[in-house]
């Protein structure tokens, strides 16, 4: 009955509805589903159930698993568990699994080479169609996706690709050679890609999967659309973090060490300090105005979290645009343009806010001035800030995520200060 | 030759070939492409060249294209076309082509329905292996996927799914039923659920395309992994710009009317103006202190940036990890306790930069003790409310990424300057 259990369901809503036992206790239902199953269920449990597993249940038992699992997650899932286990784990996987294990680590973190798989439909160009049905219907079982077929060469070159649909389309002529069917025109990547513009290439031609060759178009492996997804959503994410002054965490925020993310937020932190410094400095610049108007400290927050937050919001804005394809450095004019409407309209209306409530607190109304003029240009000036400044970093060919939003707001910070009192000093003059 | 041009390459880079062109004359060389391939090149146009065809072209030729364009995606560039333009299209078009549009209208943006294709494999579950390919390969052009086939009765009520794998691997037993083959534990969605909870259950289960049923499980489309990207995207943009204090825009950067643009951006100053208003009213609660520690006033950028960036930080973290799956309100103890850790170590680092600077500006090191003290409890609460806002939105079923940076970032502000000025009223006395 726990047999039927594990194969009545899908094999993710099987996994959830093992989330209330133990590592241990889901290990022992597992063990009576058919191994393909039995994998197919492992990887919809959580890392820590995964490793769990891996770490501490029948060694043989283990490996067999292991040989069943996806060869990219599996050598994902490798790398977290201590060298021992692994040394005693790989000992008893045949030599050809070895060797794709330790093939596949070779590639770096955050390359095309670390996501893809090796478990591909490749066959020969001069396979019929019938064959080619025949050669599926046998490896299916073991492949990742069997909808994209990749016909090769004797060297295992890349000649073109032949789709399932294609396939289907031409069963009313089973005699008919993949070498006419296929499309030649194939786009690939490379293993040391980045994986970001494997996402990229896989969005643009709406692709199941992207084939990954060297650079002699030997066929290595292929990206499937379900790890593509994880790119997108893991880069989108760095984004964010960058964008908010993190360096890119790396590992799920629950698990990072805490030295770690010290690190990764303080090396920010610190930078944006000494930029923030530089307020200090230039308030400094204007003791005598300080004194004489005191009134003028109360809205030195007001004015710079006004400046900061209109920066912030054009920043956002062109970096999310140029990271979704909307936007190009060309577009630089339009962008500027349309900033400095948009930025006047949000100017004005904040002036108008900044006037009514300075008239309350400055002595008279000819100093109240001073608030919505500083106000007009601090907004003015933080759009434009904000939209220039990931412009210029991505034409310099860096990533415009990186000119943060504290940054901004730093910049922005200081630039409000010299403002504020420079419109103090003309106006009350 | 301008047919071998069409062609040749993949339709993608076809269409890339093209983007020299102006719309009409790219269109005159479409015209040289069969009808299934025009309407492929077509799909890789981007949007302004799309709807100048669609405008401006041959009424007929459009409307053909219009017939051979994905359901879906036909809908969203028919809402975008004059009124007048679309009745003289849809008048072309045959009657069923026209309910199909009018039915896939209906539903509202952002939700499933909006995003699902009616193009489905839809075969009958008496089908033997042998007769559901013969089916197949004469439906395989129109489809956008074939590689779920999804099984139903006769009144269209979704049964089960077999996928193309299964149906490769059942070659063997041709005469085998549907029936026999098909999975009957489907994951499905509703039109009316939202587009993030149809993402997150493909990415869950990594699915190729999720099937649309209504409430009596018939059949309604399909939604497929290409457009699931797109949402994934969407959907963390919209993440990032509303941590940025936008409301998310809805169109394209370069696109959206300014006027609404600004709107948008206002809403949100206006919010975070009368919150930053505080701050004023907080510093005139301390105008004895400013005016005997007149020093005091050059720390006030620096001390409430220190606390919006950690703030910011945080939130951001929280807000990510939370969007990602990564942690759930549950978790909010070992965040808490993380955060304290973390928001220990960064407050003590920039506490002790704070003391070196504030040495040669304070007027003695007892007072200097002023600015590391406060910088310390400003981290610390900035991380501490930083995450704590975000949860608690969580919590109550609102979107935490409503919980702007720049509001975290004002309510730190005002904590701010009451932790300065208080710590400064102890540590003078
Ligand atoms: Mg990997
Ligand atoms: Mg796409
Ligand atoms: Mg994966
Ligand atoms: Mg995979
Ligand atoms: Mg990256
Ligand atoms: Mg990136
Ligand atoms: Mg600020
Ligand atoms: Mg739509
Ligand atoms: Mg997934
Ligand atoms: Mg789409
Ligand atoms: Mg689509
Ligand atoms: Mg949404
Ligand atoms: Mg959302």
């Amino acid at each position: 009955e726990l047999q039927e259990f594990c194969t009545a369901l899908n094999p993710g809503r099987t996994a959830e509805y093992m989330e209330g036992l133990t590592a241990a206790e889901s290990w022992q239902v597992l063990l009576h589903a058919p191994p393909g199953l039995r994998a197919e269920i492992f990887e919809y449990f959580d890392l820590d159930r995964k490793l769990n597993i891996l770490n501490f249940e029948d060694t043989t038992e283990a490996a067999n698993l292991l040989a069943e699992l996806p060869s990219d997650d599996r050598v994902d899932l490798i790398q977290e568990l201590s060298e021992s286990r692994v040394v005693d784990l790989l000992a008893l996987l045949p030599a050809s699994e070895r060797r794709d294990i330790r093939r596949l680590q070779s590639f770096a973190e955050g390359t095309a080479g670390a996501i893809m798989t090796s478990e591909v439909a490749k066959l020969t160009e001069d396979l019929t169609v019938r064959q080619a049905l025949e050669e599926l219907s046998k490896q299916a079982e073991e492949l990742e996706t069997i909808y994209y077929i990749y016909v090769v060469d004797q060297d295992d070159r890349l000649r073109g690709i032949v789709s399932g649909r294609q396939l289907i389309s031409a069963l009313g002529n089973v005699e008919s050679r993949l070498s006419d069917l296929m499309e030649t025109d194939v786009i690939a990547v490379l293993p040391t890609d980045d994986q970001e513009a494997v996402a990229e290439r896989v969005e643009r031609y709406n692709m199941l999967a992207i084939p990954v060759v060297d650079q002699g178009r030997q066929l290595l492996g292929i990206i499937t659309h379900d790890d593509v997804i994880d790119v997108v959503r893991e880069e989108l994410t760095e984004d964010a973090q960058r964008i908010a002054a993190v360096a890119p965490l790396e590992e799920s925020y629950l698990r990072i060490n805490l030295v770690r993310l010290g690190w990764k937020r303080g090396i920010w932190l610190t930078i944006l300090f000494f930029a923030a410094l530089l307020t200090a400095f230039a308030l400094r610049q204007y003791d005598q105005e300080l004194e004489t108007y005191t009134w003028l400290v109360l809205f030195i927050p007001l004015i710079i979290s006004a400046g900061g937050n209109s920066g912030t919001q054009s920043a956002t804005l062109v970096i999310t645009a140029m990271t979704s394809g909307d936007l190009s450095v060309r577009d630089w004019r339009t962008i500027l343009s349309r900033e400095l409407v948009v930025s006047c309209m949000l100017g004005s209306f904040l002036a108008s806010l900044g006037f009514v409530v300075s008239l309350f607190v400055a002595p008279d109304s000819a100093s109240a001035m001073v608030i919505p003029i500083t106000l007009l240009a601090v907004v003015i000036s933080g759009c434009m800030v904000g939209v220039t400044l990931p412009l210029i970093f991505k034409r310099l060919g860096l990533d415009p995520a990186l000119m943060s939003n504290p940054f901004v707001a730093g910049i922005v910070d200081i630039l409000g200060i010299v403002i504020y009192f420079n419109v103090a000093r003309a106006v009350m003059h």
